[in-house]
């Protein structure tokens, strides 16, 4: 977000130019340049040109995060020759580092390395202070380091009987004068620490200090004894209605030390949010109750990640959560109620930045502090929010429908003019609820389908096996628990391949074609239903695809394309240039089934990319840089919400997309899917190949 | 501190200037006057002038804060001829407020009544927001009300589907409109007060609204739905050593609703501070024993002023706190073993603005606020700090010295141009401690005493009982606990007496001169002692004063004056204008022993004034108005600190101060002494007036 490695400086700095001996000394890569005088120190030469090069202890060759790797030779680029002995020796505090930490061969520490002639010198990424964060999806743009809670080490003045001044405001003027931080504050709880600190560090101490993005008070949050070089911690947290997943992250470099996920443990209250609502409407204290289960299950996750990275708890000084509305009101221990009628007021809207533990999480350093991404709408919670900031529609050239799945679908559409958020009460049935046969996406889920045009026969595969049912081996490979059900994505697919195959006809009905004939039809009730594994004969289940889960996919599907139907009337435009699909289901959904069943707006397919969990980049985002919070806060007040329930348009939206569309439908795109390389199917035989080119001719 | 109300505006504001039907209107005590359209409510143009008149309510006549009384007749100094048509008629209104809390005739509301035509009108000191606190002490400056928490009625836009913000935006947006108030934030435990509270109040709710005085964000306290009128409340807590006292305080005018003191219960952990810190040293975690003990004491308090006041101690909003560097430390939880060691560090000596849970104090409102004052120095603490503020001697244009004893003394010496400040460690011998028939000031304790020069016989009286021992009724009056002991105040009196009668020579010694021969005086050891009261012969106690109590006495009065004579070199004097004794002890001990005894420098008698609870008292003022924080945390600042303890001159003085002096001694003023209305002894008899007559001579 900020970078101060990309400003360019042509001018040269000339600090202490009533010095006669000066030598140029130039930073790579910022390109930085100035005169100085002979003997400074590089990491002060540094300091004074603006090159963003790391110190946590201040230039006194203790945390060794101003290494620097000086460059030999003739630079013409930068008119500079620069020799071995532009810089002093190297001295017995790096040999000491070296022997003890250990030095890449060529570096230097910035702040023994003095400059004795013109040199030029990089200041490789890991040394850099606003880092930039190395993230896994490709697409994703880059963001540096600027954590709103950072270590300094200091070098406090003994007290003096003449000049009498607590310890805290001896600390507060040393990080002042060495750090520049204004007005420190601190709980009782850290005072009580300070004393010992000082002493023992024989007056020297490190200092965890947040300093949040308004401009509140610098507070100091922990304190160590002398150079502390454990590290500082954060967790970023994504709450949803289902699961909830933190990644511990080292604030000095943004990496993810470790992962974990655990059930929503409000799921004993109700699977989805508005039986959530309910029981906390029925069921007087309910919400209180759901409220302890949610703070429990994130402080044991806590515990959880810090004993995977081998770190202390009382190291983590932050924690980013990301939520839905309801989840968010049910987390801070407000009472939902409200969220489940019109007009869904929330009882806060903006982002929160508040003790972690006056919300219930005191598995963390105990002066830890929370910030919750701020919510959208009623409707629209931070976990919206979180997408946003990850995917950065209102950066985007071109017109983007970022859709987040779940039991509701955040939806987003914009560009760098306008950004529109709605969601839309998709219901839990792309998640495999409320499907007969559905079940969570785990092993034994059935999570792709293709069906036989031609002979109506099926074939899949279940999460944890790579085999597909009809290949050999695949009775062994898919485990004793074998075929359990269908997860989200797999119900997708089946559905897609139902149409496609014509077992299922456009208004939804199952073997409403009179030629069908097929022994996979079976009757359930005054429907029929389609067979995808019966194992009933060896005491294992039937698996199948009944006239209700067609309807409950419909129903999803058409809520789904409604609102993004809708924000793109309110945009005026009849196409997307992309899509986007962010969340567990959209990392595992085929982008072909989807636009078959006319979940999304048309788009060309290689259009349609993935985004992974957004919303947990979106927290990690948070918890890195203070910059994007408050990017997102402000961006958050300007995208256009619309409240999809007071809309008539959705209804009429939702009523005319009820319908399945085909192949052979308004979808010309898909002539060209079976040649597409992010159709990630295992093929396992030419058969399905065949099946497939037949129905795209 | 401040006062807009003293501010005149002699040039007519011109409100509304377009419209030709205007009046004048002319309001005191202020002053201001401007004109006005024709049914503009009087509210209106008091805040269009600056008028210091209050509203809760902002105008919607429910509060009725904003009473006003006009005035009707010729005002030949305003110019103005005030008819009673000038305001609009008495309304209904007006009426059901009257029916329902009764008004005084001849007031109207302000928000009500609208102008009609030229009129003055009077703010009654009731209706000024900046009301001037009463207080008892007649010397003390007035202090207008400015609490740091206050009462806001406001009306909230209902939430909108077509615009979604959340509940706590929207009310801040309605403080932002309808009370000048910025940026509000609120504990997750206060969002969930607040959707109950605005539905239930019909979208209208009362806020606790805190702001510190240094720009900090508004902070909600606490939310009623509609308009509260419980009031709110302020916790004024004087910490000491000995007692803790409380005194319960209405933050809308200041008034004392109820206080009351219990003893601290860290006496069982030692009796004087410097025990305490030793009993902290030997007992690991015994620093955390002595602050539970006192957070509960102060928990208990603070029920216990509120029962008596009948009011819920969830509507105590706030507590400031005073008290002496070490109850400082174990009041916060941080170990004071530093405070009883050279260079005597304090851990922190600003003042603290933190919530009250955060420091163990949870009997007052969930989000109520404590505020400390801050510490001079490592001996000089919050106590003396409050002391400063109630005395104010950086204001004083004669030369004060300000003293308040205790275990310590703290003593205060400047005017306008320096203010200077020590401690000075008297021990606990003033407070009746280790003084051999030595008690707290209790009924049976002794407190006065004559001794006749010519006879050496005593008469006493002591606390609970006016008449003197030698009086008829004496033994019945006193009770059946009889006297118990000697106070702090009646050691004083006992030594300085037993000079004067020359029982106790210049140095010290009891029984020196060879003359005496009066059987008041018993050997003790190989010294002598002086009986004031024998009882043993009933089975109850023989009271003396030893010739360990009259060192005792010398020690303590000698560290009192030498700390008051560094403060005097420092500031180049020999004599100053005038003393005041703080505390207790100031408020019950005779000038004119204190100054035989050679506790305090020489000044006239009557320049010498007790300022009672002067360390309470700057409690309660910063409790009333935070502008009264701002300005002692400055003039703390400013204030010149001496440490006695590495201060040789110190002991010189220390050394030269432990002779006894005497009326012949260099006291001129003490010729007069027993003219001066001050000696305050209820005389019982004629004998006593001419004993002490005789010694004058």
């Amino acid at each position: 977000m900020q970078g101060t490695t990309s400003a360019t400086d042509t001018a040269e700095t000339q600090a202490g130019a009533g010095n006669t001996a000066q030598a140029l000394v130039v930073f790579t890569p910022s390109g930085r340049r100035g005169r100085f005088a002979l003997g400074t120190p590089v990491l002060t030469a540094a300091r004074q040109l603006g090159v963003d090069l790391d110190s946590v202890c201040g230039g006194r060759g203790i945390c060794s995060k101003c290494q620097i790797a000086p460059g030999f030779g003739e630079f013409a680029k930068h008119g500079v020759t620069s020799r071995p002995e532009a810089l002093s020796a190297w001295n017995s505090v790096e040999q000491r580092y070296k022997d003890k930490r250990g030095l890449i061969d060529g570096r230097r520490l910035g702040c023994q390395a003095r400059i004795m002639g013109d040199v030029v010198i990089d200041v490789p990424p890991e040394s850099q202070l606003h880092r930039q964060v190395i993230r896994k999806d490709a697409d994703a743009r880059p963001v540096a380091m600027n954590p709103a809670t950072r270590l300094y080490y200091v070098e406090v003045a003994q007290p003096d009987m003449h000049d009498p001044s607590g310890d805290l405001e001896r600390l507060a003027d040393a990080l002042r004068l060495q750090w520049q931080i204004d007005a420190v504050t601190a709980a009782p709880a850290v005072l009580r620490k300070l004393q010992p600190a000082l002493r023992q560090g024989g007056w020297a101490v490190s200092v965890a200090i947040y300093r949040d993005h308004q401009g509140g008070p610098a507070r100091v949050l922990d304190i160590w004894p002398g150079f502390h070089d454990g590290g500082l911690y954060g967790l970023a947290v994504d709450l949803g209605s289902t699961t909830i997943a933190a990644h511990l992250t080292d604030l000095s470099d943004g990496r993810v030390l470790a992962a974990s996920g655990v059930m929503n443990p409000q799921i004993r209250f109700g699977e989805d949010l508005m039986s959530r609502v309910s029981y906390a409407m029925m069921n007087p204290g309910g919400d209180v109750e759901m409220t302890r289960a949610v703070h429990s299950a994130i402080n044991a996750l806590a515990w959880s990640v810090a004993a995977e990275a081998g770190i202390d708890t009382a190291l983590i000084m932050e924690m980013v959560l990301v939520c839905n509305p309801v989840m968010h009101h049910l987390f801070l221990g407000i009472d939902p109620v409200e969220l489940g009628q019109a007009p869904f007021a929330l009882a806060t809207s903006s982002a929160l930045a508040l003790p972690a533990r006056e919300a219930g999480i005191d598995a963390l350093n105990a002066e830890a502090r929370l910030y919750i991404l701020p919510c959208i709408a009623g409707h629209v919670g931070a976990d919206a929010a979180a997408v946003a900031l990850a995917q950065a529609p209102q950066e985007s050239d071109d017109l983007v429908l970022i859709v987040d799945v779940g039991t509701n679908a955040e939806i987003l559409l914009g560009n760098r003019e306008k950004v529109l958020a709605c969601s839309s009460p998709t219901g839990p049935a792309f998640e495999g609820a409320q499907i007969s046969s559905g079940q969570r996406a785990a092993p034994g889920a059935i999570e792709r389908v293709e069906i036989d045009p031609v002979t109506k026969e099926p074939r899949f595969r279940v999460i944890g096996c790579s085999i597909w049912s009809d290949e050999p081996g695949f009775a062994e490979a898919a485990g004793p628990a074998g075929v359990t059900g269908i997860c989200g994505s797999g119900i997708i697919e089946a559905v897609a391949e139902m149409r496609m195959a014509g077992i299922v006809d456009a208004a939804g009905l199952i073997g409403s074609a009179a030629q069908l004939g097929s022994d996979r039809l079976i009757a359930e009730g005054r429907t029929q239903a389609y067979v995808l594994h019966d194992a009933r004969a060896t005491g294992g289940p039937l698996i199948s695809v009944t006239q209700g889960d067609i309807r409950a996919i419909q129903l999803a599907k058409a809520a789904l394309y409604a609102g993004a139907r809708l924000l793109m009337d309110e945009l005026g435009v009849d196409r997307v240039d992309r899509v986007v699909l962010a969340g567990a289901f959209g990392a595992h959904v085929s982008a072909k089934h989807a636009m078959v069943l006319g979940m999304i707006p048309d788009c060309r397919l290689d259009a349609v990319t993935s985004a992974g969990n957004a919303a947990g980049t979106g927290a990690r985002l948070a918890l890195c840089n203070i910059d994007a919070r408050a990017g997102i806060e402000a961006e958050v007040a300007r995208i256009h919400k619309i409240e999809t329930a007071i809309e008539p348009r959705f209804q009429e939206h939702f009523v005319a997309a009820s319908a399945l569309p085909h192949a052979s439908d308004p979808f010309p795109e898909l002539a060209q899917v079976v040649t597409l390389p992010q159709v990630t199917h295992n093929t396992g035989g030419s058969g399905a190949e065949g099946g497939r080119r037949r129905r795209a001719r």
